[in-house]
């Protein structure tokens, strides 16, 4: 089965012994919050908790995050400019679904080899979750629609633009859910590929 | 701009002066929460007032429905089974997306003209709100997965079952935008037509 996961900022690796030594605050609380949601469950952790185990105080997760399950969802601007850039920048002669798929390329980097195992825990706390399931779809709807804005400004007519992009993100959320499981050994370049070549086969 | 919005079931109309008379209890507090939620906003609705209007009581309402928001969406198996019987039943020699195609035909049905102001109310009240949204966004996720569930029984691998029915609900999404807006003169039979010629034509 197909499940919903976190396509998130990645979390920084950091070291437990030198926690407090660790400029990257954000990083260490994201990490903490993630371990904590996989083994006590969203609602019962707390947000004293995740600052505890990231070695900070509560007021310092909150200069960060608005609420615990923020920390699950990055910048939304950042990971949205994650994809639309590469759209804005394709050749101008380029089919929609050509340009949509030059951003798809680019997502990628985002969720390297080094990141699979901390993608995993966060897209299961994720997937068990329906507000956070909800959450979610709504960052990647979002992202779908700033595309289809960059496909109209590229001369793309409704409702080709939406439709491309938001296909395009069908294949995206496909792929990161493939690439969640256990059983799955391809990483994301390619089942991004083949998520396009299966969208142009399954249309043609 | 596409905005999100209700795809519920129906509110049947109904008659102020007659309300006590009227048996559809149900219909009556739908028409009345969408009526209110437009006029005042969700968060100023209660309860109280969506039953006062409806001519019934809190009880009757609680009868009915879990909170004021879930009137806004019908029976989640009954509009999953619009989309789905139809790829069940379509002919088996039909490609993947023939089969999501013929699920998207049946449901333009419950999207008639007679239903196109009511849906709009609700579309707006839905737009403005990140709660609705994201409720919307889960309901139409799920009729995906279900129809992805019904093409690999009818045979289709992974990725292209998930994607066929992540894409067919793209062309949905997209046509349903277009039939709130007030500029579309098309109904939902032709804008399911055309999205579907787009998203071959785009993959194409």
């Amino acid at each position: 089965m197909m499940t919903l996961a976190l396509m998130s900022d990645a979390v920084m690796p950091y070291d437990h012994g030198m926690v407090r030594w660790e400029p990257d605050a954000a990083g260490r609380l994201r990490r903490a919050a993630v371990e904590l949601f996989a083994e006590r469950g969203v609602e019962a952790t707390t947000v004293a908790a995740i600052a505890e185990r990231a070695g900070v105080t509560e007021r310092t997760f909150f200069r960060y995050f608005g609420d615990k399950r923020e920390v699950l969802f990055g910048d939304q601007d950042r990971f949205t400019a994650l994809f639309v850039d590469p759209v804005r920048g394709a050749p101008s002669g380029a089919s929609p679904l050509d340009a949509v798929a030059a951003g798809l390329r680019a997502a990628p980097a985002w969720f390297g080899p080094d990141r699979r195992a901390d993608s995993r825990i966060r897209g299961a706390v994720i997937s068990d979750n329906p507000g956070l399931r909800e959450r979610e779809l709504l960052k990647m709807d979002a992202v779908a629609r700033e595309i289809a804005v960059v496909l109209r400004e590229r001369g793309v007519a409704e409702p080709a633009a939406t439709i491309a992009a938001r296909s395009g993100i069908a294949v995206f959320s496909t792929a990161f859910a493939a690439w969640l499981r256990e059983d799955e050994p391809r990483e994301m370049p390619e089942l991004i590929e083949d998520g396009l070549r299966e969208l142009r086969a399954i249309a043609g």
